[in-house]
C-alpha cells in the first residue's frame, strides 16, 4: 500500500495503480514499440540496446525543486507540497517510481537540515533513493546567523564572514559524508550591483583562498563542483560569471574540482553545447543542472523551450563518452535537474523533464556517429547536419516507455500519478505552507 | 528641528545640517559654477536658464523603493528602513529636501494601504510631497484573498478572478482620488511559463475587456498608464510583453490610455530611445519608470550602468518637447523612478539617481539642436553625432548643485544626509523589518 | 529528359531518376507511413487528411537564395550556381519538383532584372512555377545610379533621393504586374550608425510619406508587405526596427499594407510566436520569411537551430486559421523562405528547409486544439503544454514523404537530387561566378 | 607643405593649417584648461601629470579601417580613400599628426601586400609611424589560392588546407620581421553554420596543432595574440568563440601567446570589463581591439554607443597597471583600434575615437583608487561606485587637447582636418575605388 509516510517507512504509489494505468495503454505502447524497433533495425540499431542503456542512465532530483518555487514577486503555494526533507524525499521517490530514471536526490543546506541524518539516510534508502551532490547556501542569511552575506560570502572583504561561509561548506561536507554523498556543489551569489562596488581581482583571489580551505577537507573520492552563473542575485558583476572563470578556478584548485553547467546560466545566444565540449576536452566537466530557459535563469522544465538544444548537449555528452572509451579516460559527469516549478505540480514537471532528458539521451545514442564523422571530414555539411537532425526527428517515446515499464514505472507517468490521488492525499495529511512572499525558501 | 516623525507632523533633516554641509563646499561649488557658466556663454547658453529649467523639472519617487529590496533568493534588511506608508513618505521627503527634484511619491497597493487616507494626504502635504501615479498589484496573492493570481489576473481564464482584479484597480482609483493622484499605472505579471499554457489572443482579449471596465471609471483628468515588460514573473510569455502590444492596447482603450516605459523591461540590445521617439510620435508616451540595468529588469540605480543611454532618452524627450511646442500639442509624460535597492541605503541611491536623471536632462538641454538638425539634413554624420557627444561630455554638476541649493537642498546630498544621522536615528525609533525571504514586499 | 535548360524550355530532374530513387526506399516508406497512420488513428486523425493538407500547402522560394551567399568577409562560390534569373528559376523548379511544396519564386530587383519579362513569365510557367512577392532593393547602390543610398533611401533627408527610391519601387510594381505577382515586399536598410545621425521622428515621417506614394499605385488585389529588422546594415538605429513600428506604419498606410515577419530579425530572446499572434489578432499578418538563426539575421536553414520555435510559430498560424474560420474572416499570409547558403548547395538547403517547414505545419495540425483549450481554461498547465509537446515529439516524416511522392517528388529529396547529377551538369554548362568579395549580390 | 605624397616622402597636413586652426580656439582652450587644473588641484591631482601620461599613451591604427567599410549588403565608396598600403599609412599619419596618440599602424595580409617592404618601412618611418601587430587573414579566399577556406583554415579537416593557412601565418611573421612588428594577431573565421557540421573537439585540437607550428617560429620578443569572437562569419559555432577558449589555447601554447579583446566580440549583456580583469589576473591579457557596438561585431566608433563601458575597461587597465607596479610584474597590453567606417570619413572617425579612448584613460587616471579601495573594504557601496562615477562625469577634454597641442596636434582635430582640405585633395589625386559589392576588402 502507498501513502503511508506517517511512519516514514513506505511512501509510494500503490503498484497496482501503476499496473492498472499501464494496462489501459499497453496495446498501443507495444504497437509503437514494435514499429520503432522495426524502424531502428533498418539503421542497424537494436532497440533493446537502447532500452538497456536507458535503464542504466540516471539523473538526480533537486530537493528544493519539490516545492512550489517563486519569483521575487510572489510564491503561490500548492496544497500538499512537502514541508521538510523527509517529505521532499518521499516526493522524489514517487518521481523515481513512475519515471525510473531518478534514483538520487541532491540536498541543499541549510534548507534541508534535520535532526537525525542517520534516520534520513535510512528512510531514503528504504525508498530506493540515494544522494547526489550536496549544495551549500551562502547566498541567503538565516535567522540567528552571526554575519550577513549581504555583501558576499566566500569572497567577502572581511575574513570573519569568509570564515563563516567556509565553515558552512565544511558542515555540508560532514552532512554529506553521513549520507553517502560524493560531491559538493558550490554556487555563490557573490558579486556586485554597481561598477566600483568590488575590485574584481581581489574578490576572485579571496574566493579562491576560501575555496582552497574547503577543497583541502574534501575526501579523496569526492568532487567539488563549481557552478557559474552570469547574473542574479548580483546584477552588475558575479564572481564566477562564466565557464571561463569556472574552469580557471577548477584548474587552480586541483583534480577533484570540476565545473558544473546549468543550462540557464549563460549569456543570450551562447552556444552551450560547445561549452560542454570545451569543458570535457579540458577534463573539467563535472556535472549538469538540467532545466530550460527563454530569458535568463528561468529554471523552466527541461526541454520545454528548446528541446533541440537539450539534444545537442546530449550529443556532446555521448560524443565525449565515446572519446573517453577510445582514450581510456574516465568521463562521469553528474546529471542533476535544477528546476523551479511556479505553476505546476513539481512531481508532474519532474516526470515530464525526466522524459525530456532521457529522450535527448536516447536520440543522441541513435546518431550514426561513424557516418557523421565521415561527412564532417568531407565537409558534406548537409549530410553531417542531417545525421543529427534525423536522429532528433525520430519519435523515441516507445523506447522510453519500455524502459520505465521494465523498471516498474508507468507508460504515462503523469496519468498514473493523477490516478493515484497522491497529491490530494498529501494535501490532507501534510501541514500547509502558506508563505506568499516571493522567493525560494 | 528634524527627525520628529512621531507625531507625523515634521520629518526633515534639520536645515542647519544642510547649511553647515553646504558651507564647507560653497567656494568650490561657486568656482565650478562660474567656470561652467563661462564655458556655456561661449556656446550662447545662459546657465541661469538651465538652473531655472532644472528647478521646474521633477521626477516622482517610488514608495516601494524606500525599503531594501530583494531578489528571489533573499532580502537583506537595513536597520531603520520604513515599515509603513507614512514612514516611506517621510523618507521621500528627505530625498526631496536634499535633492529638490522629487516632490511626488508614487504609491503601490495593497502594499501602501492604511486606515486613514485623509491623514496620509495631509501628512504628505505637510512634508511638501504630492502624489504621482497609483500602482495596482495583481501579481501577488494577499493573505485572505478569495481567488489566486497564480494563473493570471486581468487576463485570467475565469471571470471571477478577472472581476476581483478589476475591483482592485477600481479601489486604487478610489484611493487615488482621495489623495489627489491623476494616473493609474497598471502592470500585471500575467503570462505563461510554458508554450501552450495560454492562448495568446484569447488572453489579450480578456485583458482588454477587463481594462475597458477600469478605463470606463477613470476620471476625465486621469491617465491610465500601461506598463509593458518582456518577462518576469512569467518566463515564457507575458501578456503586455513589449511596446508594440502596449501601444495597440492604449489605442484600443482611448485617449486617456498611454504607455509607460521602464528602462529595464526590454529585450537585450534594444534601442530604447527609439521606442521613446515612436511612442511620442504616435501620441502615446505617458510616462517613465527610470532605473538602469545590465541584464534584465535589474532595477539598478539610474545612470549607474549606461549613463549615455539615459542621456539619449532625455535627448528624445527634449526633442519631443520642442516638437510639441512647434505643433502646439501637449507633451507631458510623467517621470518616475522605479528602483530596487538591495545593497545600498535607498535614500542614498535615490539621491544619486535624481542627480543622474537631472544631469541627463540638463545635458539634453545644452544640445545645439539647430546645428544638429542642419548636420542631419546634410548627412554630416560625425558632426551630427558630436552634437550629442560633446553635450554629454560636458560636466554639468555645478548647474545641478546650484538648482539644489536654490531649492534649499545640498551641494553634496549624500554627504549632508550622512552628516544628519537620519538613518541611524530611524534605526533606533522605527521597528525592525526582519523578513529574510526573497522578494519584494 | 532533364537538364535541357539551353533552350529555356525544360529544366528538370529526369522523372525516372526520382522514380528509381523512390523505388529503393518505397518499402521502408510505406512501413513508416502505415505505422504513423495507425498511431494517428488512435487520436482520431486520418493521415490522408494530413497528406491532403500538405499537398495544398506551399511556401515560396527566394531567387536570391539560389546562389552561394556571403558574409561581409567573403563569399565562396559554388561551381554550377545560377548566373541569371532564368537559371535561378530553373533551380527553383528542381526544388519544387523534388519537394513539391515550393511552386512560387520571390524575385528581387534589380538583381533579377532581365530584358524580356514576358519570356521569363512563360519560361517560369513552363516549369510549373509562379511568382510570389516582388522585393525592391534600395539598400545598395547600383553602377550608374544617380543618387547614393549611403545615407538612406525612402527616408533619406533629401527629396530627390527619396524620389529615386520611390520610382524604383514603382518599377518593381510594373515588373510584378507583368509577371503576375500580387505583393511587394519593402525592406530598407535605412537607419543610422551613430546616436544623433538621424532624427528618429523626421525619418519615419519621411518614410511614411514615400511609402504612401508607392501604396497609392498598388493594384487593388496586391499587398504591400513591410519587413522590419532590428539592425544590419545600420548598427545603431533602423527605421523599421521592430513589429511595433511595422504595424503602426501598416495601419497608417491602409488595408493593403501588412507586416512581414522574418524569423531572424528580432532582438535576442524575443518570443516570436507571440508577435505572430499579435499581428494576426490586429489583422496585419501579411507574410513570412522563414529561416533560422542563433545570433542575429543569420539566414540559416529553417529548423536547423530551433525547430521547436518553428513549430510554435506554425501552432499560431494554424490557430489563427481556425479563428478566421470561426469568425468568417480571411487569413492568408504569404509564406516564403529567406535563407543565405554559405556552405551548402542552395538546392539541398532549400529541400531540407521545405521539409522542416512542412513538418512544423503538419505537427501543428495534429495538435488536439479542443483538448488544449480545455486545459488552458482549467489552468492545467502541464497538460496544456503537453498538447503541444507531444505533437512536436511525433515523427511525421512519413506523411511528408507521402505528400511529396503523390506530387511526383522524392521520398528522400536530397538523395534523389544527388543521384541526378544536376549540379555537376550545371557546373559544366553554366558560366562560373567568381566574385570572392563579401556580401550578397 | 603637405599633401605631397606623390614621391612618398612627405604626407602631412601643413603645420600652419593646424596652427591657424588652433589659434582660433586657443583662448577658450586655455580657459578650460585652467578651470580643469583648478578643479583637479582640489582633489590633489596635478593636471600636468595627466598631460604627461597622455603624451606617453598610444593606440595603434588599423590599416583596414582607413577605407570605407561595408556590410554584407553593400559598400559605399568615399572619394579620395586610399587604394594601397602606402596611402593607408599616409592617412594614418594624418590621424597621428592631428591627434598625437596613434603612432603605429597594424597591417593586415594579404590586403596590405606590396612589392617592397623596405620601401614601406622607410616611408612609414618618415611619417613618424611604426608598426603594431600584424594580422593574418585566412577567412577569405584570394584569387589564385590553391585551397579554399570555405570550410575552415587552421582547423580545416584536411591537412593540406591547414598547411596552407600555417604558411600564410609564417609569411606574415616574415613580413612583420622586415617591418619591425612585434606581434602576430590571429583571428580566424573557422566554425560552422549547422549543428553537426564540425566536431567541436577535433576542430579545436587541429587548430591548436596548427598554431603550435606558427608559435614555434615566433621570435622570442614577439607575442602571438589570439582573438576570440562569438560569431560571424560562422553562424552556429566558432572555434575561438569566447575568452574561455582563448585563454585555454594561450595556456596550451606558451608564454608568448596571449589573448586579444575586441569589445564587439562578446555575447549580449556580457560584463567585458570583468573579462579584462580575469585575463589580466591570469597573465594573459595581450591586447585590445577598441571599437563600440550595440548589437554584435558592429565595429562602430569607440565610445559612440557606451562610453561608460569604455571607461570601465580603462579602469581595469589602470588598476592592472597599478597591481603590476606593486607586484613588480610586466603589464603591457597592445592597444589598437578596429573599426569599420561605413558612413563617415575614416580619418574623422579615428580622430574622434582617439579622443574617446584617451578620454577614458585619463578619467581612469583621476579615480581616487585609495579611497575607492577603502570604500570597497567597508562595503560602502554608493561611495565606492561614486569613486568611478564622479571621475567619469568629469570633463577632461581640456587635458586631452593640451596633450595634442604639445605634440603638434590640433585643439579640434576634426575642424583642423576639414580646414586642411586633405580628403578633397586626395579625391583628385588618388585613383577611385569603385567596388559596390558588400564586405571588407
Amino acid at each position: 500500500m502507498g501513502f503511508l509516510a506517517v511512519d516514514r517507512k513506505i511512501a509510494t504509489i500503490p503498484q497496482e495503480v501503476i499496473a492498472r494505468a499501464n494496462a489501459k495503454l499497453m496495446d498501443a505502447h507495444m504497437a509503437d514499440y514494435d514499429a520503432l524497433a522495426a524502424r531502428l533495425v533498418r539503421v542497424n540499431i537494436d532497440i533493446e540496446d537502447l532500452v538497456e542503456k536507458l535503464m542504466a542512465f540516471s539523473v538526480g532530483l533537486p530537493s528544493w525543486g519539490m516545492v512550489s518555487g517563486g519569483t521575487r514577486y510572489a510564491r503561490f503555494p500548492l496544497p500538499g507540497e512537502p514541508t521538510n526533507v523527509f517529505e521532499k524525499v518521499e516526493d522524489c521517490s514517487v518521481v523515481n517510481q513512475l519515471a525510473g530514471l531518478t534514483p538520487r536526490v541532491s540536498l541543499h543546506f541549510p534548507w534541508d537540515k534535520c535532526d537525525d541524518y542517520e534516520a534520513l539516510r535510512q528512510y531514503t534508502q528504504t525508498l530506493g533513493i540515494g544522494f547526489d551532490a550536496i549544495n551549500s547556501n551562502t547566498f541567503q542569511d538565516q535567522t540567528g546567523q552571526k554575519r550577513s552575506y549581504k555583501f558576499g560570502s566566500l569572497s567577502h572583504s572581511q575574513e570573519a564572514t569568509r570564515q563563516q561561509a567556509i565553515e558552512h561548506n565544511l558542515e555540508c561536507l560532514d552532512i554529506g559524508k553521513k549520507l553517502g554523498s560524493k560531491a559538493l556543489t558550490v554556487w555563490i551569489g557573490d558579486g556586485s550591483n554597481f561598477p566600483g562596488q568590488v575590485e574584481f581581482t581581489d574578490t576572485l583571489e579571496r574566493y579562491l583562498e576560501s575555496l582552497r580551505t574547503v577543497y583541502g577537507q574534501l575526501p579523496d573520492d569526492w568532487r567539488l563542483l563549481i557552478e557559474h552563473k552570469m547574473y542574479e542575485p548580483a546584477f552588475y558583476s558575479t564572481v564566477i560569471q562564466d565557464w571561463g572563470t569556472s574552469i580557471l578556478c577548477a584548474q587552480a584548485l586541483g583534480d577533484k574540482a570540476q565545473c558544473l553547467v546549468d543550462l540557464g546560466h549563460h549569456a543570450p545566444n551562447v552556444n552551450i553545447e560547445m561549452i560542454v565540449a570545451r569543458l570535457s576536452q579540458f577534463g573539467k566537466l563535472g556535472g549538469f543542472h538540467f532545466n530550460d530557459s527563454k530569458y535568463g535563469d528561468d529554471d523552466l522544465d527541461s526541454g520545454s523551450i528548446n528541446p533541440f538544444q537539450l539534444f545537442l548537449v546530449f550529443n556532446e555528452l555521448v560524443s565525449a563518452e565515446k572519446r573517453a572509451e577510445r582514450t581510456g579516460t574516465r568521463f562521469t559527469p553528474s546529471y542533476m535537474m535544477d528546476q523551479t516549478h511556479n505553476v505546476t505540480d513539481p512531481i508532474e514537471s519532474l516526470l515530464n523533464s525526466a522524459r525530456a532528458i532521457a529522450g535527448a539521451y536516447v536520440k543522441a545514442l541513435i546518431v550514426d556517429r561513424d557516418a557523421m564523422r565521415a561527412y564532417q571530414e568531407d565537409n558534406d555539411v548537409i549530410m553531417a547536419h542531417n545525421s543529427l537532425r534525423l536522429a532528433f526527428e525520430s519519435d523515441v517515446r516507445a523506447a522510453l516507455a519500455m524502459a520505465r515499464v521494465r523498471m516498474g514505472g508507468a507508460i504515462d507517468p503523469i496519468a498514473a500519478y493523477r490516478e493515484s490521488g497522491y497529491r490530494a492525499h498529501k494535501a490532507e495529511t501534510r501541514k500547509a505552507r502558506t508563505e506568499l512572499a516571493g522567493g525560494i525558501v
